[in-house]
């Protein structure tokens, strides 16, 4: 049985994200979305690991292939420990390009036995990044689509303190 | 009439962000030159949002079409609220294009009224940023010409203090 | 009034094509589409320059500020012959961006009285050229959608005898 | 049963295409290496299609579920006529990403049933193409390593002729 | 005689960065490694000026023309103080080179006296940087062959109290 | 005594090699300029390989350690032949950059005797090439300052009789 693993931080989830973890989840027969726990990223992330995790955990509840796990570790060791021998991301511009190409070669050192694959952003979600979702929601900006509807409401939660413009 | 607009953080002004303002200008019946409060961009800025539009307002205070004017909120926000058509803006180099390809395409989500244009920086300003600037001022190298001469004066006053090197 | 300019060869104008043109025609109070007659471009055109005139014609036809026209000089000395002040070009890729950004550079050193805009293609169209459609056509696969209908039939029409594939 | 496909033209086939075929060969139950014709990709290839997929078949005659096919139509439709659910391409340089999203991005318009996924040169084949292979061995030049041995020889051959430089 | 420059912040010097240097080491009569001290890159450096400097003295110390000095100044002004006439630095990655032809056309404008030239880093280590290696020491994941023996266990001391995963 | 080479084809020379070949001049005792034969790039050369040797020896006779010859074999072989250590290209832009790099891997894959050294072209001859200046010649258009003063009147003269647009 084929396992694969969609690695990120997720926070949170977008709709590009879920559009690349449905597609994985058609090419393998089990799969791992791997969320990295990030503390120190940018000031920390918005949304805790277990927000983070429940929000994909809802997304993809109609995938029962497809499971959700926390982690802190080495990717590539994360991966071996759930015995996935695939790491499945996607890409959307050039300089994602570099840095994914950057970190495959990386962790194809650390083990030849786990194959990074790339599959590319389809052209709606091409502009968009959990970074982009949470600068346009902090200013009260539309993000319908964007994001599945729990998130929608979630960040808008969390965001009402501290809303910028659009007052 | 047509009213376009340039928008960035301008901290501060450099000839580069001048001669995109310039040709800009002579495209549209009036320019609004928007600058961005971003107080929490790397550390915050190093002029004031009042100093930033001082600079630029005086560095053009021959073309009388063009106004200057700060904003916080969300740019297709300020732009529609500013009655603009279409926002300009200058292009350097491949990493350049990319993040702004991401946010024309995010703009034009959010409202298709308003067409986000760009234009080439001549090859005399296409290595010239504001943080290169900062960072050959803050070491006591040569800016001349790198900014308007009243730009250079307050670099030089605010740095006075923490200077470092070329003692 | 401020007249424009959308060069290409178009062989044969695309739906992206049409949507740069579209947008351009706003920001202009007249836009003329240049067409050249690249007899030379990669073994000679599909269609003739009449033909790829006509084709662009019938599909601007409810852009009465819209104009159509051929050139076989120097681009910069056919934008000032028509007195273009503006050049307005699509970007959809970064190797578009540099072969562009190097063409705005020569052609600002022919002429600054002419400025060279770019805008970006929408994700839809970003992967749409005239090229990838007639490969497509050529092997009878699907381009609905990639053509305006009158072009699509006049490609079918085309490449009838030269089809490949698909038998 | 998941059967993938490796498209190209190898004339002729490399190490680095080689490398690229075994890994994709572990991430499925069969994989089809697809030969395009391209009767006029730069004045033609150097090898026939009947060499170019003996030399694969040679290649890979130690992997049973790996097959080579010469193809002549639309690649999706290839695609869907051996039954391949996934397209796995091998990326270099940024290059190859810009021309290989677009055609991911036109064939998944044609068909949302297959994949294209992609997966990184490794560094020591980053630099390696067909073409170059070509142009050092019409010079005479060293490409031991870079293509099988029993290439290596064709190449020799084929080449004995039109030798240049190195007498 | 000719004397060329190494610069960067080494935090701490990679097998990638000693390819450059011993390379570059054999082009001139004399080499200068100049360490920035950086105080502010990303939260401080892991190691001090002392630190960096002595693991590539330590390293180089097979190379007798090649000297190593730290400096806090601007490139250019400690470029002219050793009577360096040329700046030599490894090309890995686009973004890289687009960052470094900025910095290149700057360092030209304040002197041209002193030529920036490149060489690209070798296949093997073009994935290598120093944040990535203390990203993957700090997991503990294998190191071996990315740095010189002594930072690799420089490494391994300074990370133990802060360790994370692979417990 | 240390020896460069700047390869390249020359057709013809423009102010932007002659800044290259003059920048590079002074890195080396002596400099061979190596003009490659080049007899089937774009449907061949539009000076012979004697007018494109005797253009550059006329440009740089002011820089006695300068040389020119033409070269009809693998670059890194020619390069031993004639004793040099180190090849010198100019670099433009990213898609510059990918092609370059490819030929220096291969090339130090060829031999790790001879280093490839790149320096960046200034901006004001960024957007410059052989076949840009040709392509405005062939239209009329203004070449002066693009190419020295005897190349601009051996363009004008070889295609008068070819010269389109501007009549």
């Amino acid at each position: 049985m084929k396992r694969g693993m969609c690695p990120g931080t997720f926070d949170p989830v977008t709709s590009g994200h879920l559009d690349i973890i449905e597609r994985a989840a058609t090419l393998f027969d089990e799969l791992v979305v791997a969320v990295a726990l990030s503390p120190d990223k940018g000031g920390g992330p918005l949304f805790s690991i277990d927000e983070r995790c429940a929000f994909i955990e809802q997304a993809t509840e109609h995938l029962p292939h497809v499971s959700v796990r926390p982690f802190d570790t080495l990717l590539m060791d994360f991966a071996a420990e759930v015995g996935a021998t695939a790491i499945i991301k996607g890409l959307r511009a050039v300089t994602d390009f570099e840095r994914e190409f950057q970190m495959a070669q990386l962790n194809y050192r650390i083990s030849t036995e786990i194959e990074t694959m790339f599959i590319m952003a389809i052209p709606e979600y091409m502009y968009l990044s959990s970074s982009a979702v949470k600068e346009i929601a902090r200013h009260g900006g539309p993000i319908e689509g964007l994001v599945p509807l729990h998130v929608h409401d979630a960040l808008e939660e969390r965001l009402a303190g501290s809303r910028l413009g659009r007052t």
